[in-house]
């Protein structure tokens, strides 16, 4: 994108670049994943996002064969969205010191990421079925649970154990 | 943020941050939004989106209420994922023609918005209960109220009518 302007045309070539959008937001994410690992302190939490980085994986390998169903070779275009997410991520959990504290940061930055996957996953899986590729919507439908449910544990975390600490 | 390294020490800083984070968020957005509003064909999703444009300029001022309730004054700091998931919705609408397809696009682009908001939100509330503020709280949930049905109504418009005529 932004080399070519106008060069989505049709019904499919919006699907297929917002496959490709989620494609390379997925790559950042593995890579940013293991930073956050490291700066976690909560067993639970470093437990948590160690379990959804190998989830994170398997949406790769999933898209790429969304990408061989639909006869595309598999390949990311530039995602300032997710970009942007995760830089802004970096940079809050990067000027917190405290323990307790920086989890709590951790986790809201997790959960703007699992947003953003989930709201693109959402929109490629309604396009899926209306274009008839109900196929397509089903792979895309496991990461979307996925992603649902490493939110909701992001959630049951910071209840459970994160916030309360940090704000004694 | 960004001027100053570790300028968040406590779990009082990490939600001030966060709230001159989506402080910013807002104040973008209701930037955006003529914009998006100007591009849309369909009579409904311009409505909506309308509709949603005065609901953000009310966000606005109940964060700048919540500001007030905390004793601080509304100032935003930068958020590089709003400014992110924005000039990513500037670039795909600006890479479509098709009146159907751009309107398919304009609502994946807001439910991405929404969902940023949702989880700030998210995250905002959980905070404010935590630190024993539950006034503030109430207040953050009227607004995240607003934007999950927001998301919703997008959903409706997509589901209803846009992606029908789109695949055609």
């Amino acid at each position: 994108m932004g080399l070519f302007t106008k060069d989505i045309k049709t019904f499919d070539d919006l699907f297929l670049h917002t496959l490709q959008d989620i494609y390379y937001a997925e790559n950042q994410i593995v890579k940013s994943l293991p930073e956050m690992i490291d700066n976690a302190s909560s067993a639970q939490l470093k437990q948590g996002l160690t379990n959804h980085l190998g989830e994170t994986k398997t949406h790769v390998k999933r898209l790429e064969q969304v990408f061989q169903m639909l006869g595309q070779s598999a390949r990311g275009v530039d995602c300032p969205a997710i970009d942007g997410i995760i830089e802004e991520a970096e940079e809050v959990t990067g000027e917190v010191d405290d323990k307790e504290v920086l989890d709590a940061a951790i986790i809201a930055a997790g959960q703007a990421v699992e947003h953003y996957e989930i709201t693109r996953y959402g929109s490629l899986i309604a396009w899926a079925k209306r274009l008839g590729r109900a196929d397509v919507a089903q792979v895309l439908e496991q990461t979307l649970a996925e992603e649902k449910m490493a939110d909701k544990k992001l959630t049951s975390i910071a209840e459970s154990q994160v916030n309360q600490q940090a704000a004694v």
